[in-house]
């Protein structure tokens, strides 16, 4: 691993920590790997031609009635009152999203949108757009990177550190390195290296898989850890998430 | 892994997140493995009669003159006219702290006992003092468990985080549960599991090891390292650290 050489990649294990972790020059990456980002990447490789990422209920309401769709979810469900949640198996091969704008907002994945999205550019991360992604920050962004963990309600989980670990794995290969405050990053690598042995048997015991057994996301949850699903990357401009394809 | 039963152990893993991790009822356990409460618990074994823990330089100074020892430490360097820092070496068969109070002002340790002290009982912990402390906890508290990393500057670290997952997986052995939101007890697990093979060789990667690589602290954190040193449990009390023997 190497120090201080290049572009470096830094992992911020929740949004409440964000200030401590940012740098002057970063491309911010959001990941809330169950289910918000993953969800982003699918409505967007399936179609829609962008997601507003709301923090509240409220906001998301005011959007009912125009052209677009409008999602919410709270605590792993689908908000009453609203059509979608954050089920990325919704938007998937779902012909209303063609061509629509979604407006999203969730527990988490819009929340740490909101904290990053005034520090410079941002996209969304998830195991279904890691390879693209990781193409996209190597060739497309001369900053450093920050991995910035979703988390739940601002404590930490194994499935963002995870992906966390995986996507700075890949960028250390391609010659990024860690600063010399890398805690974070090395127990995000550390996380990664564990689990990618048996992610089920890992996963089995995450906070969110007990937390949310009621709700039969088990689908979900599979789809969410497959890589390279939807390889597209989403970029937030104006407010809106893009899609941007290699 | 029992859920839900008995008292429970909980890892805060960042003072910037104590509020997302108390609990109504709890036992806080700081922890600042490199070097402060590896210093308070040594302090105290080694004759100190208390540890006054304050967080700001201005504070430490106006015990200036009074019948106490004043250290003070910041970025692993003792402040500039303190005679003491917190190195736990300086405080091991040291005539001078026997029977004094020890006023001890650091980076991370003593505002992480800041952020806490106004919760419920409040002890330190240490790999210095961690069978003593396990003991304690089990049959002297009634609480459930939080242990907090003092982390740097806010940010995550290895070695606090692998000393919770220490102490966590003692306490789960002598029957402590975890609760449904668990993912940062489980990191602390999982990094200790992995660090306990070779301490050594997992610490030489470490932020702080390469942070205060100039300071030449090789002999300190050898010893902070060891197990059960100093079999004392620091209580607060009244804003004073006071040695507690089994």
């Amino acid at each position: 691993m190497s120090l201080g050489r290049g572009k470096i990649v830094r992992v911020c294990p929740s949004p409440a920590l964000f200030s401590y972790y940012q740098a002057a020059e970063q491309v911010t990456v959001v990941v809330d790997v169950l289910r918000a980002t993953s969800a982003i990447a699918a409505a967007l490789f399936h179609g829609a031609k962008g997601v507003i990422p709301v923090a509240s209920i409220e906001e998301a309401e005011t959007f009912k009635g125009q052209d677009v769709l409008v999602a919410a979810e709270r605590g792993g469900a689908i908000v009453p009152g609203f059509q979608y949640g954050n089920s990325p198996l919704s938007y998937i091969n779902n012909p209303e999203i063609k061509g629509k704008a979604l407006v999203l907002s969730t527990t988490n994945g819009t929340q740490a949108i909101e904290v990053a999205k005034a520090h410079g550019p941002l996209v969304t991360g998830a195991f279904s757009n890691i390879s693209a992604l990781t193409t996209f920050l190597h060739e497309q962004c001369p900053q450093d990177v920050l991995v910035l963990c979703a988390g739940w309600k601002n404590r930490i989980n194994l499935e963002d550190t995870i992906f966390a670990g995986a996507l700075a794995a890949r960028l250390l290969q391609l010659g990024y390195g860690v600063d010399t405050d890398a805690d974070a990053t090395l127990t995000a690598l550390y996380l990664f290296e564990k689990a990618q042995k048996d992610m089920d048997a890992f996963m089995a015991n995450s906070s969110h898989r007990n937390r949310l057994q009621h709700l039969d996301l088990k689908a979900d949850i599979a789809w969410c850890m497959q890589e390279d699903t939807c390889p597209v990357i989403p970029c937030l401009e104006e407010h809106i998430l893009i899609p941007r394809f290699l």
